[in-house]
């Protein structure tokens, strides 16, 4: 059922073929079948789906026009406020707290759109790790390997969309948290431009590096949550894109696009699978040129700094009252964040613009800069370290090292997903210059349309 | 000579009545006979002035059109590059540096608009105190009383003009440098909103602070020189303002202006002069009401913590290289503000935006605000407390806290100088929204026409 796409949908509901109440409990029997394995969900709001679902069919008893996701079932990382449901942010901290009170502004977007909320999903506590090991919520187990990651922080995010439980499902990205596991499930994700899509109703974590993205099994589904996603929110400070453009309608622009390929960091730190699809997707794009980032590294460090630091801020009053009660991965590290001297956060924050300054002329030359998404593909539940360039790193903290500078600049990314020789997924993410959504995604359906992504779960 | 209005420059070179270079050696004639006294310039460009005199003479002989500041003379705050000289940022760390290799953006600007450049002006060690007591180039001392000080850290800057020395002078303000020496020299400041003139070629000291701006003896002056200043520089990323209105032309607008006094903490904290100053400027504008910001106080706490956070960072490598070398009133400020954590650093932020949320709202029901520039008119120089409000406060730290709490929000500021019982300058803020320098600049020129501002020093 949710090997149909949007458009499946909206097609299915305007002829008959099925009802959205239909979806709704093919949705749920379909998490009910596959959510035990993978452990995607933290919670699964039936009545709120059914009663989407029934609100739906009436709309269409009445021969209404119906909006765009009607009928579509999805989920968002529990971090996202909904209504009547506490929001965990995946940390047993938050597990007493009362209900929210109000959806957060994106899932109203959503329910503006007919989209139908089937539940909210795992993550690593406080959006903070790339792996979806939750000390108290468990791992979320990748669709394609149970013994394997999901990766994360969104991983019940990639997870659920890879398994076929909903069609699409929100996450956040503020390091990779919605590129790294779109790449080790083999789904689609878009980080947008940093400031394009109001945060607001969803728990903060890194201020000025937190997004909110859509993860999909296409481009055109992607593209279409995209634009129901778009919104003035004034509540949101960060919010700094103001006009808005639907991109679904301009997938198939034949425009040219002059693609390149990252070279240096992104081209030292990753293995063979994900130096293989690098290379399948330039050749498609027909990016024969190689950019090198001035200083890479040091923007994954600066990148680090600042999660620590603001996270670290946001965390140390409860830190200060109960931290026996925090995420073991975290604690530490938000207790030194918090600590870190101003002089060095606010040097990041320096570099940051020099970075900015040195990066975004590239764009005077390309449309598209390729790097692979995650330096491999997912490691085992519980793997300590992953070898790449000869070299044992952290995997905790390095399934990011390739999407953490590209977040730190703010750009747009598309992720999309190819298929090792080991019939494992990777992901390639395409950059495009702030604001320009439509480019990334462009060059994503163009891959998709050529046939080499990785093909959908058999569900 | 400097009693010349801009107005009254530009009339008598139309007419022939003085040369540019007559100004200029009047100028320098005025220099030597005051600044003995008073210590406010720390570098007399006579050849640039005469050069830039000649220059102007020649375009008139060619019966050119002037651009509008033909053949003022002015001075700048010892931290804007002057090229060939050495830029101090009143530290003597900065003394054998190389002289700047081009002219800071304001300083084009003026440039551009004719008007000459005198010297360099003295001020608070990297722009860091509220008294220009510098220990190495000296105290600045207040025209008006030799034995007290000209306030900081742009005193040079108001002593200039207050002496008659120059037209108009470059500050800048992070707390209130502009303010607090335009309030005690009783001289006019503008602090534009944050974001609207380039800062480009000036000693940084807190990213997320620093303003520069104007000081001069007449509202129109202060008016024609801020519209000099306006100019887009793409090299400033701070820079926010896009649109450019000039405001000389507008001072005189008849509109209704809805003004309203600030009370809590400004009312608390300053004397009977500061408090008669400010009735007296309320009557005038008919300023019924009384508003009070919410949490000014802490308002004023965040903004000393982002100041040494920043300024401690930026200084941080030479303070680790050559620490004696440093303003001894200064160093452990830097020193501890480099060390200062960055979970408070963080939060002194969001409480920006916090403050900001709660307090721009009152602009949809009123155009100015009015407020004390500094607790009470000059103390001397050497003195270590001020009695305020029943307390005895430090002078160089408390000199700006009525200033402090209203740069931290950005806003737009006048300073207008009225004089005390016992004839000492006290300045009033009035404070405009965002990117209305329009409306303060319209309110200072009421009271003006209204000839209840402080006179000019006879010369």
């Amino acid at each position: 059922m949710n090997a149909l796409s949007i458009r499946d949908i909206q097609q299915g509901l305007a002829t008959g073929e099925f009802s959205a109440q239909e979806l709704a409990r093919l949705t749920l029997a379909k998490i009910e079948q596959s959510n035990p394995d993978i452990n995607a969900f933290t919670e699964i709001t039936a009545p709120r789906l059914l009663q989407e679902a029934a609100n739906i069919d009436e709309r269409r008893a009445r021969g209404e026009t119906l909006p765009p996701l009607a009928g579509v079932p999805y989920a968002v990382k529990n971090l996202f406020d909904i209504k009547g449901v506490t929001t965990l942010a995946g940390a047993e901290l938050f597990s007493k707290q009362p209900p929210a009170s109000a959806d957060a502004f994106a899932i109203k977007q959503l329910s503006a759109a007919g989209a139908m909320l089937s539940g909210a999903l795992n993550m690593d506590a406080y959006a903070y790790g790339f792996t979806t090991e939750n000390s108290h919520y468990g791992a979320t187990r990748n669709p394609h390997d149970f013994a394997r990651i999901a990766g994360g922080s969104s991983g019940g995010s990639a997870a659920a969309v890879a398994a076929g439980m909903v069609n699409f499902t929100l996450g956040t990205d503020t390091n990779g948290s919605i590129r790294v596991p779109a790449s080790l499930c083999g789904v689609f994700g878009l980080k947008p431009t940093f400031g394009r899509l109001s945060r607001s109703g969803s728990q903060p974590f890194v201020a000025s590096l937190d997004h909110i993205g859509p993860l999909a099994l296409s481009v055109d589904d992607l593209a279409q949550v995209y634009d129901a996603l778009q919104g003035i929110d004034p509540a949101d400070h960060f919010q700094s894109a103001r006009s808005m453009e639907s991109v679904a309608n301009q997938l198939e622009q034949a425009t040219h696009l002059r693609c390149a390929v990252l070279g240096g960091f992104f081209e030292e730190w990753c293995d063979v699978d994900a130096k293989n699809a690098v290379t399948q997707v330039a050749h498609t794009l027909e990016a024969l040129e190689c950019i090198t980032l001035p200083e890479a590294e040091l923007a994954r460090s600066a990148a680090f700094l600042l999660s620590a630091a603001e996270g670290g801020n946001h965390y140390l009053p409860a830190l200060r009252e109960q931290a026996e009660r925090f995420e073991i991965n975290s604690r530490e590290r938000l207790l030194a964040g918090a600590m870190t001297p101003s002089a060095w956060y606010t040097q990041a924050q320096r570099f940051r613009t020099w970075f900015r300054d040195k990066t975004l002329p590239i764009f005077d030359d390309f449309d598209v800069l390729i790097a692979p998404a995650t330096p491999c593909s997912a490691t085992l539940i519980g793997q300590q370290t992953m070898r790449i360039n000869g070299t044992d790193l952290p995997v905790k903290a390095s399934m990011g090292m390739l999407t953490q500078p590209i977040s730190f600049l703010g750009l747009p990314v598309v992720t999309v997903p190819l298929m090792t020789a080991s019939g494992t997924p990777i992901g390639v993410q395409l950059i495009a210059p702030p604001w320009r959504e439509d480019i990334c995604l462009r060059a994503a359906h163009r891959l998709e349309i050529q046939g080499m992504l990785a093909g959908k779960i058999t569900r």
